[in-house]
């Protein structure tokens, strides 16, 4: 993509640069080794470009590359961000329909995805989506051989199962998003009833991104304080049905902000804003997000499907995954999970 | 708007908050007089949003109040916002296609405007816009008696004008968006060709916003150096059909962003959340905004138009207007916009 | 305390200002009612420096107010500061040994107290401290009858008390630092330890400031995972000594500082800006601080002791007190402390 | 220095990580090659730590490594620092009397110094200065041979022009931090003068930092608009002697601020973590720094000089050096101070 508008083809002086500015002397050339900061987005639609703006806004990065396969609507949202520079730090924005422009990024977050025609099976969709991470995967792992890989694009559990596969790399290097938006709806709705700051409340949604995943009541703290502890004798709000219908809530949520104006953006923007800081700021900091979940919880080390579960984060990816107390219905809800993405795996042919 | 979910009606127990909270004894009752910092958006399209989301990752506001006359769309977007209070500070976010919710605002920032209908002449849509602004400012004004209007729609100019006309409000209280993101195009342009940070350098539009925009070619410095001092000898470079064609180039980078992804969102949202910082948080910062413009440059002191000038902006809206050099030239170019708006207005039976 | 340089004095032409700046036509003049935040610290020792620089660089406050009894250590800090200015967002800065400065504050953070002098015994450093007080105190309250008073001079627990005496203000509206940095260092030991961001490691100090404090073991979380969950059968790590030696460390961490380096001061002045941030933003946040704590945890109603306890800080100050889980013992240190800060407290003669 | 407080040695279950956390299966180890950045301050004095703490809080660097030669003092300021964890992002921090903790650095500031024996000669606290860094640079270039090195201490020109000769680095990588604060007090002088904000005022003060620096009166302009257009028939504003007095009234508030409160400390913190921003985040920002002058306004070549100059700052260190216009008188003075600053140096036997 070429430069985005040459001064020097209106007749701008070519030479003002060396006109206003000289180098000392002896001074040595930029040396290549000298790192700075690198992510790409591929895929420029609505979560793409929430995660963009937001990881902009929040000056993480110092290269920014944008891939997409329409060549004008990726021009239009480059130019779109570089207008900004006056308000912003100095970031590098690039994009580009060729994944050349993602070389040597440190985090690759891809959002692109088929959508599901009216009446394609589950099944047929998700091949579909195989075929288009056979043209992102490999070219970015080839670019990038060391960098992190964020799937955000849904079905995110087994997408981010086949972005291992085609990348290569080390499970610890290959994330989905998986149920760190869920989560941080889920509190949400705690903070919001309980008038408290959703940074102070603790709780996770975990495994199957999506109608399947599991709420986990005892994760539950506001302000360290588990909620409860404070229910031993009240048994209508630990009951059963209460805890499925707020998980419901939570699940709900989605699709009503997609019933509602057509898609979702910026919370997932904000989410994968988050992931990325973590990972890339080395935070160590405890996300629930999609990882290679076998032997964990009961499912079996051969059965290879990746799972949200609560993980701490740095500069190398997953650094080990959280021990949490599980009920057995809980445990068992996940292996059912692992179970069900299994099979569907082994009907890739991957 | 209702409460987003109640967790009470899912039959969560309604008594959670006493468990887990007491107040002290002899607590005062929070006092009404407590201020808080609240920002209302009207309008949640692309250009509203963009603004909402960047104020609120900037966390520039304790509240922020959404308005939009479809209710669906409003909610989903309010929804989208709530959904990230893991990751960000606490900010109240309320919507509803009622005014009420603007009340007590501290800036209210208007980005609803009709759309041209194919066919349609520039004084019929201003006509069009005319009604609707009568729907909008004058609840604005009654909610919000002592708040800031800043105005986003197009034509800024006209638009703005005819708010301060409808709200009734001392003019230093009413502001356009104007040129402030066309400067930061052209900052961009000049920072892109020289490779320096864009926040170094200095470069106005001013006048009527769109095509008949004044770039001031003197006030382009780079660290505080004016690059016309760099090329006393240089005719080329300063000769007048250059600059007309970076002033063109900047102009069209809008057009191209427009025709490119449909409309433009990212940058007009981070040219609006720096306007609102320096009004709400007293920053005494000079930008290039639509204001009261008579009596400046020759125009005469009985044509009330709004134009943009470069201004100090603080909590009082504007404080004052840069006085800077203008060729004869330049300044015929605003006086002959003023006449234009003047006429224009003169049609609107304001 | 005179205007830090005036260039009028040194020739700098007077009409400066009036040549760069016009006023539009019409304005109105400012509003005092036009409402910026203002912070005020008294004391502008080590601590109080730490703390207003701190909320300096976070850009917490629109107005920052110094006041001190020596003049020329306060002008020099207030010059020091103030010579940032082109590093910084825009912030008035003001220091006086006189009062009136602080006119209006939101939150007046108290650091000034008397030193030990060698012999002296704790009644006798109290007694000077309530003189030090009786000075402090009532101009505060008469200059911001509305603001919060957050003290951090020590022993923080008693002079919290004597602070809310003397400014005749409701008891949600005095705070004292209590334990929120002693939580921190507490959270900081466990963190360091288990390779964990401290933000994801709950842990609470309470009760008394410095010897007596009571760690809450049970509070103990990671990522909100509590940490005994996972020691049901782990007899060791919850061995009544093991907790009682860390708790020690805990303490004797803040001694050490201050045999190492003479004094605290940087994380004071951290712990003290996030209490600014939570309760000027409203952020509804729980923090352990002291306050009034008669009626909790078998306190007598008539005890009116300040201890700390995790409570919800907002805009009214003390929103609300956190519900914990005390053992019998824990439960029992606290009313110790209670009963021996009240002894105190009778021997003061307010 | 070992680990801050080993809780393992208190009793502490040395399994809870392993209880808590475990690994996913296949992960890689974590890559060596995998970058942070990492800062390192020689010298934990008031300046030292002021920088220090301001990196920490504006959270620039992911390590932060401290050297001093006193190692209580240096462990107190590190635990003073560490203790604040739970309020900041997590950022790594060091401290050791041995230079190995400072391996791998991205940039190196030395605010280390000699302090002048009353009745010493100027030459001879320029040899203890020599010996000290001596001591300082060679093992700072072995342990971080690519990282860029920024000298803190006084007198900043000639210990630059040290720092670049022991060091052996090319130019480009050794920088003084110079008049960069001195701009930012002349800048606050008239920004104050002006009520405008500091940084929309450009000034610059060049050169020798201290008494023989050179205030470019055509430097300064406001919001882009320079400031002697406005008095072109003015004669008293231009007038050399008002100039030269404000010029000693920036030099005197530097004194002002040591005679009053003992030293400085928060702006010079500001200053250095502006330029560290700028070079670390690779920025390209125009900064006044102390570099190799050789070669501009007339400095002949063979004159191996550090003068204060507008330089762009970034990833290599200065990219190149922004041609201002002098006047004769100007560059006259320049030329002076090169010439005292090369006979100085002839005589340190270097």
């Amino acid at each position: 993509m070429k430069k985005v508008s040459s001064l020097t083809e209106l007749g701008f002086a070519d030479d003002v640069h060396r006109a206003l500015f000289r180098p000392i002397q002896q001074a040595a050339p930029p040396s290549p080794t000298k790192r700075h900061t690198k992510i790409s987005v591929i895929g420029a639609g609505n979560v793409g470009m929430a995660i963009a703006q937001t990881i902009l806004t929040q000056d993480l990065t110092d290269e920014l590359a944008l891939v997409d396969a329409k060549p004008d609507k990726l021009r239009g949202e480059m130019l779109d961000l570089q207008h900004a520079a006056a308000f912003l730090p100095r970031t590098r924005i690039l994009a580009s329909p060729d994944y050349a422009v993602t070389v040597d990024s440190d985090i690759c977050i891809i959002t692109a995805g088929a959508r599901q025609i009216p009446g394609e099976t589950r099944l047929n969709l998700l091949q579909r989506n195989l075929s288009l991470f056979k043209e992102i995967v490999p070219p970015l792992a080839r670019y990038s051989p060391g960098a992190l890989l964020l799937v955000v694009s849904n079905p995110v559990d087994v997408l981010t199962y086949i972005a291992w596969k085609l990348s290569g790399f080390p499970p610890n290097r290959v994330i989905g998003s998986g149920t760190n938006l869920d989560s941080s709806r889920f509190r949400f709705l705690l903070a919001d009833h309980l008038e408290v700051n959703a940074q102070d409340v603790q709780a996770y949604m975990v495994g199957e991104h999506g109608d399947s995943s599991v709420a986990l009541w005892s994760s539950i703290s506001v302000g360290g304080v588990p909620i409860l502890s404070q229910f031993t004798k009240d048994v209508a709000a630990i009951e059963q049905g209460v805890l499925e219908r707020i998980r419901k809530a939570v699940v709900d949520s989605a699709y009503e902000v997609i019933r509602l104006k057509g898609y979702t953006s910026w919370a997932i923007g904000y989410s994968v804003a988050s992931l990325a800081r973590s990972l890339l700021r080395d935070q160590h900091r405890i996300h629930p997000v999609s990882l290679l979940a076998n032997g964990f919880y009961g499912i079996p080390d051969d059965r290879e499907v990746f799972l949200s579960l609560p993980a701490q984060l740095g500069r190398s990816g997953i650094l080990s995954v959280a021990n949490i107390q599980l009920t057995e219905e809980e445990a068992g809800r996940l292996r059912r999970s692992a179970d069900a993405l299994w099979d569907l795996q082994q009907k890739l042919g991957l």
